[in-house]
């Protein structure tokens, strides 16, 4: 066994991949048997390594005429205002992984209450999914992801400074449903920038 | 560089991973800085090889009173009845997915309508998303995954021998909603089995 330091420092693995997670072989980029698309094929063990979209979820926590707004402490958007909203994980579901993440990122307790939003976001190779929360205690207390959290009225909310498309169009849609007095369930697909 | 013979086989790269994708060094199973979960890890250039869920996408399509089944010639549940329905691909839209699928699968043109149903199904870590579409022109041409496909009436939909959870709760709930004369997008979380 060979004997490792420590590296520099993390990162996410990127979408692109070079060597087989079951051999260690070098990839090859080129359509498998019965497929149509360019894959990532190992040609020592056979194993085919597909990639998919992900899937962000998060919450909109109202609490009397206020939303909650986290300021974000992490690349991508660092200082922009976003909902509380992350990568869902292996074996939850999206509202549990979105209650997970407003717990994580503001210390909010929730009670999750309907899925309002569905965005695609191609560009991104992501889709992002936004549930209605109840607040159960309006207390906060930011993770280490949130420099600050806050509660803020329509009024207020800083739209030249929210962190992604998704967050916008979320709160749009919640504060236009909100004066109809009828929440529904919005399907978005983001364009893809030309 | 080393030459390779030809695998026997081709099959998906399994969830469980032993090399890096980026340097082919050897992984370790353990909690990276600032995260709270158990990750893949590469200590030698520090990627961190995260696992997400995947979106499966599909679509209701109907002609007339009759909804749209097809036969799987693969497996899981080799067989067994489905909607048209598949993983979600990089750099498209869930709306694109599911149309991409019908055609695959069915040979079938459509317009992609409503999301109509988003369902949870955290044991095989997936979500599954259906649309309404609207049907051009009924003729079929069943693609390779498909052993054939029919338009089926409500009163002729085989129960006992839908493929997953996912499909035969969409069709209840789509032909509930008929019923209603109102269609309404269904977020569902399943269990996970016991």
């Amino acid at each position: 066994m060979q004997q490792l330091a420590r590296p520099l420092g993390y990162f996410p693995a990127p979408r692109s991949q070079s060597f087989c997670s079951q051999c260690a072989a070098a990839l090859v980029r080129r359509i498998p048997p019965d497929d149509t698309r360019m894959r990532d094929v190992c040609e020592n063990c056979g194993a085919i390594h597909y990639q998919n979209p992900r899937m962000v979820v998060g919450t909109i926590p109202v609490w009397q005429d206020q939303v909650l707004l986290c300021k974000r402490a992490i690349e991508p958007r660092y200082g922009y205002w976003t909902l509380p909203a992350g990568f869902m994980e292996l074996s939850e579901t999206t509202a549990a992984g979105a209650q997970r993440e407003t717990l994580e990122e503001a210390g909010l307790q929730t009670e999750i209450g309907s899925l309002f939003s569905v965005i695609d976001v191609p560009q991104a190779d992501q889709v992002h999914l936004f549930f209605l929360t109840q607040v159960l205690d309006p207390s906060l207390a930011p993770g280490q992801e949130t420099l600050e959290a806050h509660w803020v009225s329509e009024a207020d909310i800083p739209w030249s400074e929210i962190a992604f498309r998704t967050v916008s169009l979320t709160l749009e849609r919640f504060f236009e449903d909100r004066r109809r007095g009828h929440y529904g369930v919005h399907y978005v697909a983001l364009e893809k920038r030309g």
